[in-house]
């Protein structure tokens, strides 16, 4: 396995991306050097093969709940995951050096940031939102065209990454939106100054059987806080769910054992270090 | 207060929502006359005004979570509460009669049913998609413009209520994609033939004091069946979240009680009648 000699963090999407944002501020006053993957899938090899130290990996977002194509992944085969870091997500409209306000007519960008900007998108006239599959993506996409009428929504560090100019700041409609990264990598593990260990737990849910209560009582009953509870419906599995749980402390084997025998199945991911909430660097 | 004297039904959106469309289905065999709303607000004053009997609401979607905008409504001052239907969602790709699949060149449909249609947007060229607040809206603006290459995504029902044509039915990525709505309105509150009733809590939590610990306790403990449980940040509000929690059973008084001394704020929505999944009626 090669041994990576730099800081190394593989993230999801283009340079630029919240993804990127967050690894600069995890790491700081470290400079990381950025792997950019083409898929969740591509990140979790990368880290897992040791092309990358580490990768920034998130896993829910304030307003619109939890990512379950990561989560699918982080139950499957996920490398050790050791830290956390929740980030502040701000907007920005982004276009071609000389483009001015005026003349934007289409914004790209991820189909969430666009519904997180609909105050901004609704005060410009005669503009057509259109979808991309990444915020940095987009703005890549506008920096290879010439219609000089292309926008995208991104973070002011894809505006530095692709060369582009950036025409309005902080056009989200909420302020108070974090996005939370777990970091794969094994020596993120450690956890610093004796802070507070988190683990993740994911079980799997049947109809019936009281089985949601009788966990909740079981950790409930154990000495860990239960910081979130998230249910949802597997898709093609009517009467099954997986339910997400995130706990202040370590699962030890004996509760560990009395989930399995409440649930069809039961995962942790973690422990790791809790995470504080960190605003984007300036670029 | 004028007392309709049809079975009327408030949706919000445009005639041909999935709203509508469920409200079909919950009323079958009854042909309910359905009261378009702009807004979830204007909805709930329909029902409370008495100029539509009852309402549709959707409160949480499998693939999506929950809407964050019909909870705040349900909790600031809402109608009674009575039923719920589970609605599976199906897209089709919609267009003006004479448009054929290969003429289309923009999609518009609301966001989260073009993420849902991903793979089949994915498989036409050079087609943009493009954000729309509502599916059935959709299907209305196309029918209003004159641009061979436009189509929408939105349900059956909304091509027959537009006079327009199905280009491509099932479209999207998961079949198994179902909308829960709960039925606003005095009447619909009584359960049939002995079924089970449900309640759902919503409780404002803070940081610390274990809080979100000790309500699970006070749930795990009650004779009652937890069902889901969603976690979600408040914008503005760093450290204190609601938690949305559906339990099959009543919430006695002295529930209650505990409830409020271990949380800010709890609101029940509900008893309401368990409900059923239901396929959408042909049109």
């Amino acid at each position: 396995m090669p041994e990576p000699e730099t800081l190394t963090v593989a993230v999801q999407g283009e340079l630029g991306s919240n993804s990127h944002v967050a690894a600069r501020a995890f790491f700081s006053p470290d400079s990381p050097s950025i792997v950019p993957c083409r898929s969740f899938g591509d990140l979790f090899a990368a880290v897992r093969g040791g092309s990358a130290r580490f990768g920034m990996v998130p896993v829910d977002n304030s307003l619109a709940g939890s990512i379950h194509e990561v989560w699918d992944l982080l139950i499957s085969d996920p490398p050790p995951i050791g830290g956390e870091v929740f980030l502040r997500i701000r907007h920005c409209l982004i276009a071609r050096p000389g483009v001015e306000l005026g003349d934007i007519r289409r914004i790209f960008s991820h189909p969430q940031a666009l519904a997180q900007c609909s105050r901004f998108l609704t005060s410009l006239e005669a503009v057509a939102a259109i979808e991309e599959y990444d915020t940095a993506g987009a703005v890549k996409l506008i920096a290879a065209s010439h219609h000089e009428g292309d926008g995208a929504i991104a973070p002011a560090e894809a505006a530095a990454s692709h060369g582009m100019n950036i025409l309005a700041e902080d056009i989200q409609d909420c302020h108070d939106n974090f996005t939370r990264f777990l970091v794969a990598g094994a020596e993120s593990g450690q956890p610093e100054g004796g802070g507070n260990l988190k683990t993740s737990v994911v079980i799997r849910l049947g109809e019936g059987a009281r089985r949601l209560t009788a966990v909740l009582g079981l950790l409930a009953d154990s000495s860990l806080e239960v910081l979130r509870v998230e249910s949802r419906k597997l898709s093609g599995q009517p009467w099954e769910y997986l339910c997400y749980i995130d706990l202040r402390g370590l699962v030890g084997s004996d509760l560990l054992a009395r989930l399995r025998r409440e649930s069809i199945d039961v995962w942790l991911v973690g422990p790791y270090a809790e995470g504080r909430r960190v605003e984007p660097e300036g670029v």
